[in-house]
């Protein structure tokens, strides 16, 4: 007999992501959202959950962790507010999905691990990309000997447009910010950790991004544990679109997986052959993703399996981001490695 | 302020279809699966349902029929229960979505077209392709003077495998059961009435499609009534896939749509480049199409908007289907004008 | 030991295509352009023949003819030029390459075809697109058996932009003077002769197609004797550039060939993905085709075998073309028999 | 009136490359081949030559230097002898065009380059792939602006397999023999002069390469005047043929450019969408380059223009090859301003 029992799921924070999420979760079998908290709850808000038959709209996320019929919350408020949350969700025994990154200070981020396995609740991070059709269709093929083995991970990572130079200001930079995300695809795809990056980076777009200490295209490279060498190219602004492509290429071939788009639909005519854009939007790009992290979330809870992407993954990538980030302030290659010293040595991160 | 009033809706036969409409359903905002029906419910449905918080289930439409809670139905059973069906919800005053082809006899078709008509009650047929993201973006283009005055439309559609023998022995034939979709889609793209038809069919699959007077292969070339010229090859197994593909031409240029695939992945080895085949499976390749012809019924009945495929469009469909069964069995065009003759003089169809 | 002997050609004809096949037969060892004639031998023709090497240049074809150390011509002059230059040509024992059709006459074209066999030389025609390396591989792909037995032959034929009125009066009209490449294609590809064809066109692009009895638009279907089904598709007019396209699809799946393009080059910016027009004319699209077939002639008269694409071919395409326009006329599908008939009850032609 | 003097050349090295250029100089107009010396001249080559009506054959250099109807020669015998050769033909006034690299010793090819100005002869270098047309039109977009200034140059440069033990050790190392090519497509591309390089390599492929102290893999990430980042990878063997792509990504959007294939056949079948793969051999990828670079040495001498690759390019090229070879040597970023230094105070390259 199939397992009627549904998982109840509380989604802290509304924002943009946060209603994402709750619209994902409502096609799910076997979930339903019970609850939505943000601190600028309104009439609009319950609206918008009364269309959706969500019965618990508040401003104080501490109702949803209190109330016993929550099996689990989404952590989709600001990246400041991710550990305090999760310790607190942790302590009310809530099953936990987190925006990423889980902090920008290795040492909060261990603190939070620690809440968490204390605990016992199980924790899922948001790399939505290892969700992605594409790019899990790569490390399938990776995983099955189709390219033999690794040598070469390449990854371009562009967005379509900068963000606000409030975001700029506290992102904690592009490495933190944009390329863990391609930090994490780095470790996924070539199925090894990073053991060395060297980041090159410009400001090329926009002076406000120095004004901030950051740059705003950047080109990391990687060495990996196994042997191989890995290249990320990064931009803050892709006027044609979101941009997220990758290769990996080995002794037996190589797999490369390029962009979504709006349609297939190709016009000739007088001024060329011309195909859409990508889409421009990473909700578009990673729409599927983002119900497919939901869907494994949901069951892995529902059969008591561990979930995809924790913790760790988290951590790891953060390492990264913070050596790429010493790399380019110092015009020198970084080993891993040398963050432990550092985190050692300085106590909160770099 | 947001109208946050509900439309809700009952599914009259839970077999694949049925259970797909309810699923996309379920997220859009606005809507309410309220009951599902079906000749055959039993403990699967009822799990199937509780898992997504559908409280009706039932043997019996009628029970649907008479819930007054109950705004619109989709009826998702057999073809031969639609026209039925159809009277009987408009009796009830339930707005309704049908599945095509409303029959395979046009006088039938017309005697559910008044019903619903009598009614006032709305109507729109499954013609799920023209929700399609890459059709429906050919007909933008070509609404938009991309490709000039439309001079060539070409459709290529190609199942991945024949039904089994009881189908094809109820189905209607190639014409009606398959190629009415691309019928349809020769209208929508061209934005022309089809005139005459001349059809070549073969049985080159499988010889079962001879034993039921059907063919397996076609080819059938069209002609509308603005001066264009149009062709449809059709095939009943396609072993990479599901094929669908259109193309637009004319005096400014051109505008085709391919294929969908699961993924972007393509590996190159030893053996060539190989990338993904075709989404295998209907249901599949139209996911977002099917999404998308609930949302706007639903959205045209929330703001009292006419739907945009009626029963207009299936009628129309289907006198063009049979026009090229007429034209396969003489072996020469036939005009559409025929059929309405033929219609006339012999009562019930061809 | 290799063998050393050089053929020597004569090219009757000094136009574009003469001129092009000139410089082609430069670069393939064995050949020497030994002469060139042309009607209209001026300065311009001395000129462009002492910058290759060309050492005669005359007016009068009877020239080449008469000089023994040429072995064979090729025949680039107009059409109503061909047989009494084959003729002439076969009499003075010279292998001979004659550009299509050899006429639009069949029993000009059987006279003309007596004449090789009686002289004993060889005649090539000059459907160059089975040298085209999309369609030969095509050809190679069917014949491997990669897709199967062929169920459906499908051609798309479209030139850049219709020819001067001077030339379309004479031209023979859309079928013998543009389809005729595709009715041969459509044999090549299907290894199938044609039995049955159903001829659609329309004037759409410019009214002076009517007023010489020609359509510049059509869609011509064909049932082969191996049971497959065919269409081509043709237009005098792709503003993007020559669309020459050809897919077959069988029962072990489907093989498909596109354009070729100036480079494969691609600008992705605010308007969209724009990648190249396909080569837009004939020449360029077909260069690499014309190189081959120059060197496939060479070859076979150094090594005493058979020409690749004979006066044989040239005769059943010449009968489709003519089929294609008594369908078209009659407004009914055309038997390839019938023609046949037509002829002995006629004398020449339809 | 046409300017019909001929240019005559000398092939110096009939391998394969010289027997290449020969071929290609037989077919542009203005060009004779006059002669080619090979040290080991014999039969075979006598035969190859008469074939193509090439007089003069010999084991001697010198007879085709010293011959006053030569106007120019193609040094295409092995690198070590470029320099000396050089500097013969530049005083017997010869114009020079010479495979890269000229020499893998800076003050050797100062030395040539010196020559050639002294005797006021021409020299083009070999760099075919400017001549390429896909990264020609990747060129001609970025200085048409259609990307807006250069961000990121990324190069992607791998041979099909890697060359026997005997080349290895003589090759001057990955960087000098192979990635040349790729540096000087990164001066062309982003059309700035690159000022730091950092080299990352690996031996991933086959140990023969540590054992003469090279690496088989290498990404190079580059520094350019103009701000622009750049990164290119490299492989001795991709199993499925020569990878040579290109991008250029800028503030208005990038360019791509990816590689040729033998036809656009694309095969679907139960095993997937299979498309041909690249181009396997140096000699097919860049067959039209080559013939253009011979095209437009034989045009600018002829109108007495300076060629469009000069001693200059080569010279940059192998500086940057310096430098790379020092950065992985040293494992850190290596400024080309270090290269000056060095070869003023060592003397003889690094």
């Amino acid at each position: 007999m199939t397992d009627t029992r549904l998982i109840r799921i509380g989604i802290i924070g509304a924002g943009r992501i946060g209603k994402i999420h709750a619209d994902n979760l409502r096609g799910v079998p076997g979930a339903v959202v019970a609850g939505v908290s943000d601190l600028f709850a309104g009439e609009e808000l319950r609206e918008w959950a009364a269309l959706r038959g969500i019965g618990k709209v508040t401003k104080d996320s501490e109702e949803l962790l209190a109330d016993p019929d929550i099996d689990a919350v989404f952590i989709c408020s600001s990246t400041d507010t991710h550990v305090p949350l999760i310790k607190r969700a942790a302590a009310a025994g809530k099953h936990i999905f987190c925006e990423k990154p889980v902090s920008m200070d290795l040492s909060q981020t261990e603190e939070a691990l620690e809440a968490v396995r204390v605990a016992g609740v199980q924790l899922q991070v948001g790399f939505n990309r290892r969700f992605d059709h594409n790019f899990k269709r790569v490390r399938e093929h990776v995983l099955a000997g189709a390219i033999g083995d690794p040598h070469v991970v390449k990854i371009t990572s562009r967005d379509p447009s900068p963000p606000p130079e409030a975001y700029i200001k506290v992102s904690g930079g592009i490495f933190m910010d944009m390329m863990i995300h391609d930090f994490d695809m780095a470790r996924y795809l070539s199925g090894s950790e990073v053991e060395e990056v060297y980041a090159q980076g410009g400001v090329l777009i926009d002076p406000v991004f120095a004004v901030h200490g950051d740059v705003d295209t950047a080109i990391v490279t990687l060495k990996f544990a196994n042997g191989a060498l890995g290249v990320i190219d990064c931009s803050r602004k892709a006027v044609y679109g979101y941009d997220q492509r990758a290769e990996v290429f080995g002794s037996g071939g190589s797999v490369a997986a390029s962009n979504d788009y709006p349609s297939t639909a190709v016009v000739s005519n007088g001024s060329g052959v011309v195909s859409e854009k990508p889409l421009y939007f990473f909700l578009e790009r990673y729409q599927g993703a983002y119900v497919d992290e939901a869907v494994q979330f949901v069951e892995c809870l529902r059969e008591g399996r561990p979930v995809p992407v924790d913790g760790g993954d988290a951590w790891q990538a953060e390492r990264i981001a913070l050596a790429a980030k010493l790399s380019l302030e110092s015009g020198r290659p970084v080993k891993l490695s040398e963050i432990e010293k550092l985190k050692e040595g300085l106590g909160h991160g770099v």
